[in-house]
């Protein structure tokens, strides 16, 4: 049973998902009047490869930083994206007015693209579990966190029209905080040690080679990195409108992003005694300007805020690295943050939404013209009838923060204890007899009676006899 | 002369490509009346850099995980892709309408598109190869592949008007098929064993290196997967007509490959006694979705059916991989399938051409309106003045796997005899006394009378004296 | 001050950055009349992504094939290209006739993807650099190096009206000359040896690592020769006008890439006495294709120029690499080009300004049509009321060769005395007693005085004090 759970409830969801397609999920049969246009014209379909870029190669290389643990990674990245994608396109279109009226939703190009934005809150909680989850326990987180995730995204955007252009409170903090809960309350394994060893971002656990040989994970890491680094404009743009305010999120992001790595250079530098670099904050924090800019990049009017804003992400992201999750881990909290999601995600991600707060308040509505009522649509003389002035606007968006937090922690907490029930596949500590065998054959989660990784079965059994008759020799 | 003889060649075919070039290629001097328009509107130019990327960086990594060849693998995959390209543009052009009329025609960037698409085979062949063919070896072949591949697309889509949008028979299932009969037939050459050890995907030649530090190589492999899986909808969608068909083709490709994935993490963990993951089985299969919808990404008017495919595709390929594969190199076929083409794009491909015949059959023609006569042009009511019903054109879509499949094993029967000739450099049986050396410096084909893979001249001089040196104290 | 002077002169740069922006940085608040276009239509973001994924990813991973200094060489280049993009936009701001009127310039997406084109220069002179220079002395080199460039293109395409579409002289030629000249009079380091290894390509400094596992560092860059060589023809696009030109830069660059590529090869194998492959040729000369043709992608007419020049292009690349760079390095000149810039972007440059001398007096003009003077802006007839015939424009191309080889020289020479400079961190000589230990812990330029590379504070000074230990007991 639990050898054969995680491919049990891999096929079930699939018939799930498949089934729901039939019944609910047409495609547009007449999408595109004009059928002289190219594909790249009037449609979504180029931002959506930039968001894949980001979700696939981005997130996935950016947690191969673990030396034994990035195939497992960059793979799982992958499994959790397929599956989330069906997941939030069903869920979407449950939600839709399309559905409320028909029973059925149409898939296009902009909802796959939207679906492809709903799989980053699972791959960031995803970096903060790493290495103490099976498959098992991320598919079911996947498919949990998904749920709540649109829901929260529904209640704070559609519902309270507040203005999170480029989802940062939405997908980043809530994500992050998600995570960590998650992280809080499921069960505690000890960290694989010595050889199978699972670095932790920013603190202790750390596996030195550079004896034998140069170690490559962190340039895996970088390729990581940089195509977020790069897409990111893409991201905040994603969904904006109406088409000046996207230009905008571009500028904006790119700019905040520039600001933010050279700041983030300037504080690994000024944090170290020897003034070093490190090289988990250029990793990581370089990458927070895109995450703080997110609320905002859509409403920002003038360059140079940007540039302030992608800075104050750079000391906040690598404050946290340096004295806040040292901190969390130690503290009565007692967290551990496989990837430091918090402090890439989390903390810009609640940044983004303070900003939300300051912009709207600093802003003259009238500036934006008649796009206003896109990026804030219940202020008073829209099409929604809403009645907001701009300090209304501002408590919503302060709320908002409040309500993401509040969400996120909650159902991770429950999430967590769900996932540390014995009827899902846990870790088993890897110190035993078995660990010494698992652990060199490179790519897996726990022991036989779960999920692992391996490379060819038979080879494998050849290598364990091996290794046991090896082993009775030397200790 | 053996030496010589690749550059030789080389040099050869590339003044005779410019020779041809000026004799009968022009560009389109007034290519776009409206001048005002920017490179990215009304032309194929971003699918193209899609495809540009799978070519380059997709296939070239996906065959990396050679631990010895992989900058070898990545090297050929690029000079095959540039001599392919002015190869396949040429022909192309020869067999134009345009070249008929006036023995010359037009470069645009849709004739470089679809030359990059014409790589594709012979990428997919090289990848039945890699390892025990010499460079000289694969530019042959490439030249012979590439004109039959160009007459059987043409033979199969121009003159029989299959519907093969994507061109998963006439690319995918070719090129492995003429890379298999290649394989059975060229000169057998024992695999570089131990040390220059190259790893066959699936099966039993493996080096374990898992003692001394942490491989990469299964990481570079995974960006290879990852870009091809990104960009897939770009490769089904590239050539479709008209623009409803082509997103059609982007979403149904989309969702076959979600469930592709979804479906080979629950074989791969399945198939395993202890229910781990098979890396092979990610790395590979997880794209078969994108080749099994291929045929029909245009025409699928149901997502639920692009699910169904991909979950198909995918227990197809895994078990290719797990039982197919071994019972193939050991069986009277005694075909060495290098990076298991035959479950990436051999049966996924003949699966799309299988469904291409369901599909035409289950859907009623009216469903496509005006398109239908772009996706089938030889019905009755067309322009092409056809007679066609749903039946007899699923008579010629199954005709079509029937000439694919004999076209390229029979050509590439041929072509291994011929490449297997004594004229043409062929490995070395790399057990000798040079082969202690050549293993070591890394990156080689064969031996000093053939073409070699070197880092640097002097420097290996000084290294084969010293070794030798050394041998002598050693052994 | 040694210590803390690198943070202190990126904080102080950046609030500069920020000031300025404030003060002179708008948006257009109605860029786009017809909202309803999406942000691929009409704006210049899909061609700044592709050039934004060479700079990043395509320069930082070439240069990642230094063993040791593979994270350094890519997160410099990401610190770099934040700098200098926020450097260049104002450069370029404070030039536009927008400023001399308003005191105040427009930042669009065009804007931000020319500031983007500028950092390249900046990355070529890294290249020649790389392994010999402190953060600090590569900040103030971009700081200074940026604006001499773009005076220098200032002056040879806005006022004297020379075509170089793609900017093979004034980015490509530019950036080498000067960094060959920094190279030339910066302070000398005896380059770190042995274990701390930095490779010059193409000469003695070799490590071999073949025997303890096998190198990735050579895969690491082929990412960025792959990404590099693929998004070529964006690059030598990005600017061109009107759009035939564009079209015709794009096609021109593939194809001079294409037989640039089969021609390296041809040479790489012709060139070694055993028939073998070089893979610094196979990483560099594949890409001069591209450079060489830049200048006049968008004027050749005929598409085996092109060809033939991207084969003109290996033949000096590849003699460069073989002959030329040892030469340099040994002769009077004694200049030590770490990356082999001179051959990939030097030489090649230069071949693209004759190119633009032939090419300007082979074709008619009037086979351009209207288009003859946005290609060359200053020819009889034109809106910019311009005299030149064709004998007179070759003269000016000519011209423009002189003045960008010696305004690059002239410039590397004095700012490379300057960074000699005591006052600017330099790299301390590695061979002392903190040599060995700095040496191993991976990523870092030069002493404690200095700025370090480091993986994280308390493990490194744990790990010496481990090795100080160890080290009596072997020694």
């Amino acid at each position: 049973y639990q050898r054969r759970q995680f491919p049990v409830a891999l096929c079930i969801f699939q018939v799930i998902f498949i089934l729901a397609f039939s019944l609910c999920a047409h495609f547009n049969a007449h999408a595109l009047p004009d059928n002289k246009s190219k594909v790249y014209v009037n449609t979504d379909y180029p931002l959506f490869q930039d968001i894949h870029v980001m979700s696939l190669v981005g997130f996935g290389f950016l947690m191969a930083f673990l030396k034994r643990y990035g195939f497992a990674a960059v793979s799982m990245n992958l499994l959790l994206c397929s599956f989330v994608s069906q997941w939030a396109m069903l869920l979407r279109g449950f939600l839709s007015t399309e559905f409320r009226d028909s029973y059925s939703f149409t898939i296009s190009i902009e909802e796959i693209m939207i679906a492809d934005l709903s799989c980053t809150p699972i791959l960031i909680s995803m970096g903060a579990l790493i290495g103490r989850f099976t498959p098992m326990q991320f598919v079911v987180m996947a498919f949990i966190e998904t749920a709540v995730c649109i829901g929260v995204e529904y209640l704070v955007i559609t519902v309270m029209h507040v203005n999170d252009g480029g989802r940062s409170l939405v997908i980043h903090a809530f994500g992050a905080y998600f995570g960590l809960a998650v992280a809080r309350t499921a069960r505690k394994v000890r960290m694989i040690s010595k050889r199978g060893t699972i670095r932790v971002v920013g603190e202790d656990a750390f596996d030195d080679n550079s004896e034998d040989g140069v170690d490559h994970s962190e340039l895996f890491s970088m390729i990581g990195t940089l195509f977020l680094w790069i897409f990111f404009p893409s991201f905040n743009a994603a969904v904006q409108e109406p088409e000046d305010a996207r230009i905008r999120a571009v500028i904006n992001t790119y700019l905040s992003m520039t600001s933010c790595t050279v700041i983030t250079f300037m504080l690994t530098s000024l944090t170290d005694r020897h003034g070093r670099f490190n090289m988990i904050h250029i990793q990581s924090s370089t990458l927070a300007g895109g995450v703080a800019i997110g609320s905002v990049a859509n409403a920002i009017l003038q360059p140079w805020h940007s540039l302030l804003i992608g800075g104050v992400a750079a000391i906040i992201s690598v404050f946290g690295h340096t004295h806040l999750q040292p901190w969390m881990r130690k503290s009565f909290l007692s967290v551990t943050d496989t990837c430091g999601v918090h402090n890439l995600h989390g903390l810009p991600g609640i940044l983004s939404g303070v900003c939300s707060i300051i912009i709207v308040l600093v802003y003259d509505p009238s500036y934006y013209g008649d796009s206003l009522y896109q990026i804030y649509p219940y202020f008073a003389g829209g099409e929604k009838m809403g009645n907001r002035d701009k300090y209304e606007q501002a408590l919503y968006q302060a709320l908002a923060i409040l309500i993401v937090f509040g969400a996120a922690t909650v159902a991770g907490l429950i999430t967590g204890l769900f996932l540390r029930g014995g009827c899902i596949n846990q870790m088993s500590d890897p110190t035993g007899a078995h660990a010494e065998n698992s652990e060199r054959a490179g790519f897996y989660y726990g022991l036989p009676q779960e999920v692992l990784w391996r490379s060819m079965e038979l080879q494998r059994e050849m290598q364990m006899r091996y290794r046991d008759h090896e082993s009775n020799e030397i200790f």
